[in-house]
């Protein structure tokens, strides 16, 4: 089947990831897809950081949205105008369209999406909120069958990074805002961030598609993170509280709370240690109950992750017969492929062994020593006093990793000591980092 | 547009719930699936827990799945037979199939995907793994630019709530198991659960769907948490750790690790911290970086919203022109509703208020009394030294509920107080429980 063409439209951060994704992940996007995805031409201005050969890069966006072999454009731009110019020819020249502009679509989407439907073609834009997060999916698709009573999500990292900082180092509002501007998590221009217009971008998307009401940037209640001073981080935390810039939609008998604010949540709630640039959002289904999405909001390759999903499903759309468009296992079937499943013995992981051991010199040299011959290498080692009336007491060890055979090779050693009690607790430990 | 007919099989926990979600939500599902979904018919034995007027019930699943009015056979009956016969039978008969079945599809699956792909059919299995959060979608659909590294998933409630039990209230596993057992969290026959054979079960198809390699329950490593003690849970706790059962898919170099056992995790993890009868799933994909979804695992009303999400799906497929089919604001354009959206003021929410207040008597009493002329109570009150240097002592204040032109109303009286130092702070609280 022949490709499937793209015409990308901006090469900065998030274009050059997309570029990467989808040179490095081809056989596996094509694996899902049944189809070779091409990126067929280019527009982008300066330079990028991402390997351009065989793509042609013009400067004219308007080259690319008329080109006739394009098939999806992808807007990666930003911003307000020739965005929407771009891509309301692109629609009218009947190209699909995938889109990560948040403001474009919190701002036009109404305009936008009536030309689409027109036109029938698809608008996709889960990039455009929560970055590599499938939000929109699960909000549109996943949790159809409920009533969606609110949501509410940390969707700026920048201003999660600022507020998570202020918490842990005790520090302020400016000199946070500084170090984040020298990383680059800030802009240099960081009023959108820390004062919740990108909040709020985003906010007007999430409620259009949770409570089915037009897209309505203009009646959001916005105050951002610039008046939360140090003091008020600890004080909340005294409360057991924190603070977070929450997106609030919430539906009530009179209407809809639309509100962008600095948010006292309690701290054991998960979304509270939602922590760093990380973004999270939470749900509330009348059937479902809450449900929570996490993950990176920003940054070139978690971004393009959600413009190549969006891909993919335009693809699939386009491609499968209607009854079939995602194939069930998410492959295509004839792509399956029969990689070997590892036995047990042969994974790689770290331990907790917990001994009961006779209180006296040299068991714990025996121990280490049949670790030490085996190569694992200890961790952290606990002794416990023994419990009352026993005369053994508790060792618990934490291995770094290593084979599990070697792991129950060095075990049975340990047990086979006279000094020590059958059997020893073996607990597997991962780091999921 | 003729309603779609839905043939229930199973009118247990969750074959009652979703009747009562497609009874009690029928306007906003149709809105978004731009059709009428009926119950035409069901089948089940005993009793059940909804209202079943107009749903014909008979006892024979088969008189189901072979009537030609039905359009989607929605199996909710669990077990291997005669489930995976009347799936097979649907099938055959042109119907598309939602079910919930995780042992049928992991152990079954790739015969019954087969005769689908032959018959051009979707069978739709997002209840079969984590309830009500929308994984398979997020995986199969959200997370298509990615090679997917790992999967990590507490995807077995009944065994989250007795380690979380354990850990937060020093019991033994055996206690907290009875208990589950009498509050129905855990089946009277446990074995299931607590041996980790539902976590394979589902682990079988997220590690399928993850790396696109075919369902293989067989070669999954599965040891339970009945060997687990209240020692372990502390020793961990102390070296600053959780256990969880985890199931974990992980790709290497060699194969595919596939094992489902108890796991240490470094507290300061999300996953680490969900815990009750919760269930979560972590994602690493080599774009996006680590994903988690989040929500209710099981439960009648929790599976019931992915059952209907399902069927939602499959209707949108039936329906929609291919170019366009979930609607870009989720809901059907013509059926997008104009609530009005709430101004700030006529918002209800909670409040943290920090006044900065002259060191002397009566100052307190004068700010409560404005709050209570507001009918604005005061849920927790902090008083602090003050400041090195200053006359004027910080208080802090959280109130509960009110609206907040009540609350500014009051401040601004608060402000007028000569004992106090203008402005008064106030953040806004939300308990998002």
């Amino acid at each position: 089947m022949k490709p499937v063409k793209i015409g990308l439209l901006g090469l900065g951060t998030v274009g050059a990831g997309t570029v990467n994704v989808l040179r490095r992940n081809a056989l596996e996007i094509s694996r899902r897809a049944g189809r070779e995805i091409l990126i067929y031409r280019a527009a982008a201005r300066g330079t990028w950081a991402c390997d351009t050969t065989d793509i042609p890069v013009t400067e004219d966006g308007f080259e690319v949205v008329n080109d006739p072999e394009v098939d999806i454009v992808v807007e990666l731009i930003g911003g307000e105008e020739p965005a929407k110019q771009l891509i309301l020819t692109a629609l009218a020249n009947g190209k699909h369209v995938v889109t990560a502009n948040k403001a474009l679509i919190a701002k036009h989407g109404n305009e936008i999406f009536a030309k689409a439907s027109e036109m029938g073609l698809m608008v996709a834009f889960e990039p455009a909120v929560a970055g590599g997060i499938p939000i929109i999916k699960a909000l549109r698709e996943g949790l159809t069958g409920n009533k969606i009573e609110w949501v509410a999500g940390i969707i700026n990292g920048t201003c999660n990074f600022i507020l998570t900082e202020m918490r842990d180092k005790g520090r302020d509002f400016d000199a946070v805002l500084q170090e984040a501007q020298a990383k680059g998590y800030a802009e240099a221009n960081p009023t959108f961030d820390v004062e919740g217009i990108d909040s709020a971008h985003k906010l007007t998307i999430l409620a259009s598609i949770a409570f089915g009401i037009p897209l309505q940037f203009d009646k959001i209640y916005i105050e951002g993170i610039g008046g939360v001073t140090r003091m008020d981080v600890e004080y909340a935390e005294e409360l057991h509280y924190r603070i977070k810039l929450l997106g609030l939609a919430r539906r009530t008998e009179q209407g809809v709370e639309l509100r962008v604010h600095p948010t006292l949540i309690p701290e054991r709630r998960l979304i509270a240690n939602v922590d760093g640039v990380m973004n999270a959002v939470l749900v509330k289904g009348d059937a479902v109950g809450p449900t929570l999405y996490y993950g990176a909001g920003a940054g070139a390759e978690p971004t393009a992750s959600a413009v190549v999903a969006d891909i993919v499903d335009v693809v699939r759309t386009l491609t499968s017969d209607p009854e079939n468009r995602v194939p069930h296992l998410a492959f295509q079937p004839q792509s399956i492929s029969d990689i070997p499943i590892l036995p047990i013995d042969a994974v790689l992981t770290a331990y907790y062994l917990r001994l009961s051991a006779e209180d006296k010199p040299g068991v714990l040299a025996d121990v280490t020593r049949i670790l030490a011959n085996h190569q694992i290498s200890i961790e952290a080692i606990l002794q416990k006093e023994p419990l009352t009336g026993e005369s053994y007491l508790p060792i618990i060890m934490l291995t770094q990793k290593t084979q599990e055979r070697e792991m129950k090779a060095a075990v049975a050693e340990i047990e086979a000591l006279a000094s020590i009690n059958k059997p020893v607790k073996l607990i597997r430990m991962e780091t999921l980092g």
